[in-house]
């Protein structure tokens, strides 16, 4: 059922991939750089996909899609190799491979992350991505997603939570899930209506139960999965005694939480029929991962 | 004879304080947002200067040129947090006040950082700056002024000359500096003509001198300034070992290169006459910060 999605998914990767090469080599080549190439290869790029196949629901080709792309995945990428830094998660594996700190140092660490979100805004800027107007909305709304109302400021709940477990609830996770990886989610599967100037509220309804349904699986596989299939350290949230979904909602109840989610994300998207398919199995494809 | 450009910089610097508190109480007040507003406060804001100057000699009122000012001291204030990091130059010092990772943490420090730089794409997208052809302009030079083609790859340069000092040369350092401090200032000052959508080439030239002046001052600063006027650490680049123009062409030396970088920065300012009086002064009082 899922072989339609999951070779459209390698193939768009791939493509991800490629154009990120490309762009990299035309800079100069020193540690940072080649560490931002290195932190850019690997990983499902589930958010490049979003914004590609959003645009291709409204009528953009993958030539201006793939630019607004990799600024999700430029995004995505920075924040998590920020993430991973000693005074952060202190992780040493990301996709399975050592982190930028581990195989560089810290300093490249810093300063490829910090590159890497200057890139995702060149990328949307681009004349190649379409109007001047486009690329202004883009811009905007990218900053906004990812800046200190949006995915920092969860990145700043969640340094929180870890220090005030015993006072979490469902809505106090959700609020921080909601910021921490929903507004990226979000952005990545709005942009293709953006770049149509068109209307990204279904779009926006669809990604929203996406993002939460993303991080309960998160949870899940953090509990459940071992560290050869997710590619990263598992279990550190229990031994952080971190609230997660699971904690809060049992594992029963995080894996009938997911589902009602990827189905209201589905729901979302009825208007746009048989062309959404790719979406929805996208949808059911991020609490498969594990069950 | 500086008295009024003094003023003017000081008024300057007001206003994009204001500015800066307005729009960071927009946000949730958590330790991240807190810190990003502690960080902005303070210095001399000649970069936000340079822009609502250029802007006033292109017909481009404060109320327009408020957004990108305070997006050139969000990108050099981002790059300063993460340039005090342990990791990085490890100061515990800037504009007299302890740095973040010392006030809060490393984890506020490097998310305030991300947030400030996000915050500048943002300040230039919005639509008080003009039109869309104006933001889209502005988000895409700030882009390649500010990332892995412009001051990171600067920072790269200068992280790599700290092990290599036995091999540079003014060109050398000249070509770190021009990335490192230049682009932003070269940014700052263009924006101005980019808001009137007008060639920004004389500014360009203007700022491409006063980036190396600039530079050469900071050199000598750390040479000869004490930690009270200067507000941060001196003296460590020597520690170091570091090759800077003042250890490459002495003080002497260093001083003359400064001043005819700043004749020649005045006289690509000849065109615009006297209404350029004000940037005129800003490159003399780049250099009489010291001798």
């Amino acid at each position: 059922m899922y072989k339609a999605f999951d070779e459209s998914l390698t193939d768009t990767a791939g493509q991800i991939e490629k154009h990120f090469e490309r762009v990299l080599s035309s800079f100069d080549q020193v540690p940072v750089t080649q560490a931002m190439a290195y932190a850019v290869r690997g990983g499902k790029k589930l958010r490049g996909f979003l914004v590609i196949e959003g645009a291709r629901l409204h009528g953009i080709n993958v030539e201006r899609a793939i630019w607004p792309a990799m600024a999700a995945e430029a995004i995505h990428t920075y924040s998590l190799i920020h993430d991973d830094l000693p005074c952060m998660d202190d992780d040493s594996l990301r996709r399975g491979q050592p982190t930028i700190h581990v195989k560089w140092d810290e300093a490249t660490a810093v300063l490829a992350g910090d590159a890497l979100q200057t890139l995702a805004f060149e990328m949307v800027a681009r004349p190649e991505v379409g109007s001047a107007d486009v690329r202004a909305d883009l811009g905007l709304s990218l900053a906004r997603a990812s800046g200190a109302g949006g995915m920092v400021y969860g990145q700043a709940l969640d340094i929180a939570a870890e220090t005030e477990s015993l006072s979490a609830t469902v809505e106090s996770i959700n609020h921080l899930q909601k910021h921490k990886t929903g507004a990226l989610i979000q952005w990545s599967a709005e942009a293709g209506a953006r770049l149509a100037g068109e209307d990204p509220s279904r779009l926006g309804a669809y990604s929203h139960a996406l993002g939460l349904a993303f991080q309960i699986a998160d949870d899940i596989l953090d509990v459940e999965g071992d560290i050869d299939t997710v590619g990263k350290a598992v279990g550190k949230d229990a031994d952080l005694g971190k609230a997660t979904f699971v904690s809060l909602l049992g594992l029963k109840g995080a894996r009938q939480r997911a589902r009602d989610l990827v189905a209201e994300a589905c729901d979302a998207l009825s208007s746009y029929g048989k062309d959404a398919e790719c979406l929805r199995q996208a949808a059911h494809f991020v609490i498969l991962r594990q069950f």
